[in-house]
């Protein structure tokens, strides 16, 4: 989704630094589908057309940007339809019906439990048994470049007995990979496994923003809210299940084997390369550019998204276009791919030192965190970019 | 809201066994509000107008409906606008944002923690400090008569090591309040529990159907998800808050203190009588009523709206038009008025035993439940109505 200079918001296709507007193509006969899906606010009337539209109007897209297709030109949609990324306003790409966070990495569950649980199991037993979830605020799912304002709220300090108020200590970052619901379903009916690709549409880089003080306090026993719901940032661009085919892996084995429900055939590990950096003020001030501090690939991800829209829906819960599931904190076995601060510091006892000399625990003001993913670009393969997912961290609003 | 015989959705009060049709008195010129607010497939464009407009337009109503103004008949709407409440369709009052699922009685947090957890302390170091709440699933909060299909799921049973799917063999409800946000706000901005009027339209009467044998399965450490997810049932009919006035009581006194961002002044505990009814297929066929199996009154809740308002923002978390707050199972001190069938039947192992003869601990397919709520009514006060909330379980589908 983008909006151009005094434009309205409508659909657009990244090609390279570029962007190309759909909305403008659509209205030019040139596209399979009615050209009201492409001005649109959002891509959800997009996404309600289903798979056979979905890949129709990829192809054509395709078709039209191959050199030598002369059709853009001949409608005077070149240059003007194609605009440079930097030169226009990148929105939220749908409107979030329901937003649903799994926590779908093996290596992510087995720290946090670590972190949080000293001394018991890290695993819960129903972990390798069923994708657990919950559900997450729809309404501050934000665009990337929204500034995230550091929350406020309870934490128990571990000297205290008592919980005391103010701007979390803990704020966090959790490196998630999300996918984006196009078709729905009706309420009562389970969605099968194998009809995932029917109603997955595509996937977006999600940073899941957390404050780990106000959240350990909360949790129990109905899970996290106010740590989790002040902001979710998502790249603007939803990069379709059809461009993936080539980055499709066999997911890791799992066992004990699953119910049947939540058995699902064909490849659907996928060779995404994420990676988080940080920027501080101080590095920004120095000229310094943003450290990378953590590299990792969702291939590490132990439940797969047709597992988690089966378990999700294996109660009969309806799906809507625009609903949002995301992985959950997508960490690697080795400390260097964790997906989270809390992790990649241990809880906050090994802090990272940056390039300016200083050192993160946890996020300060001023600091901004930038998530990145691709696929392929090696070995000949294609590259598919997912572009970026970023947030500046703001001070605390004045309260008591 | 209503939709008539072969007519649109749209918004209307109810009078007595009646409903009037704003959208047409709104028409009419006869309304202080836009009549596109009222012709809408949800109250949701009405809800954005703000305090102001909504008690202006409670005050024009009560106007037009009293005895001896002659405006409605005049404009032709007499009888015209006003239908039979059963010659039309009761609809969802609110296309729903977020749906926020709180835990505020102390007696049904009690009751869980020594069903759920027994040994342990039963009220958790968390609950006497903030209304404790999660996320539920917007997408699948039906209207009163949706019909609630059994949910299947993996439960883990108690002589198995591992989990079973099927059929929830738990099927329980909550008898839930739940409020409405008319007014949103500004993400990273709190909302001041001094301000819920601002922000509150009115209030519902919520069924939060739950599989508990699901739910206790998959609960921990991220809160329910699809023990809950399945459905949650609302009345049609949004009281205004306005309209609630004479019935506010002081709240129940709360130790410890709370924090300070969580202190509300007024009275804003609300008598409003709850009960519930069950009617089993059996009792439907030999001609017997449904029997009322809890009676219980809201002002029994522990934690208030505005407080729950306060915390919920706090974070920083926007509200949105739409977004629906429930209280959590409304319980009060002694059996007979708890509002789930897991505290009245104690776990299952106390079965209420009913009319025809029939025993439950939890939902048989073909039972039919509803709640009723109203305020008033009694020693000369005025009596104004929720309506009811009903729902009949349907089997599971066939699966495996």
């Amino acid at each position: 989704m983008f909006q151009p200079a005094g434009g309205q918001l409508r659909v657009g296709v990244a090609i390279g630094e570029h962007v190309l507007d759909l909305a403008a193509v659509a209205a030019a006969g040139l596209l399979p589908a009615d050209p009201a899906a492409f001005a649109a606010p959002s891509l959800n009337a997009f996404l309600a057309l289903g798979r056979a539209t979905w890949t129709a109007t990829r192809r054509r897209v395709g078709e039209l940007l191959t050199a030598g297709n002369t059709e853009l030109r001949a409608a005077g949609l070149v240059p003007g339809a194609l605009h440079p990324q930097d030169a226009v306003h990148l929105c939220l790409p749908v409107e979030v019906a329901d937003y649903v966070d799994f926590y779908s990495s093996l290596e992510h569950a087995t720290n946090l439990g670590r972190l949080f649980r000293p001394g018991g199991e890290p695993l819960l037993p129903n972990w390798r048994h069923l994708p657990v979830a919950y559900h997450g605020r729809a309404g501050t799912v934000v665009p990337s470049g929204t500034p995230i304002v550091r929350p406020c709220g309870q934490r128990l300090s571990p000297r205290a007995g008592e919980p005391s108020f103010g701007p979390s200590t803990r704020l966090d970052i959790e490196l998630e990979v999300g996918f984006v619901v196009g078709v729905g379903s009706r309420l009562g009916t389970p969605v099968p496994a194998a009809d995932a690709a029917e109603h997955i549409f595509g996937l977006v880089l999600v940073n899941d923003w957390s404050a780990r003080d106000i959240q350990a306090w909360e949790y129990q026993p109905l899970g996290p809210f106010l740590g989790k719901s002040f902001a979710t940032s998502i790249s603007p661009w939803v990069v379709p299940l059809d461009a993936l085919a080539p980055f499709r892996a066999p997911a890791r084995p799992q066992d004990p084997p699953v119910l049947p429900y939540l058995r699902a055939e064909g490849d659907w590990a996928l060779d995404l390369d994420l990676l988080v950096e940080l920027h501080t003020a101080g590095m920004a001030a120095r000229g310094l550019p943003p450290e990378v501090i953590s590299r990792t690939n969702l291939r590490h991800v132990y439940w797969t998204m047709p597992q988690q829209l089966a378990h999700a829906t294996v109660n009969g819960a309806s799906l809507r276009t625009g609903d949002l599931f995301a992985s959950g904190t997508v960490s690697g076995p080795e400390p260097g791919t964790y997906g989270s601060l809390i992790e990649l510091t241990w809880g906050g006892t090994q802090p990272l030192r940056l390039p300016d000399g200083s050192e993160r625990a946890f996020l300060e003001d001023g600091d901004t965190v930038t998530l990145r993913g691709w696929c392929g670009g090696d070995g000949g393969r294609p590259r598919v970019g997912f572009g970026a997912v970023s947030g500046q961290v703001q001070p605390a609003p004045l309260s008591g």
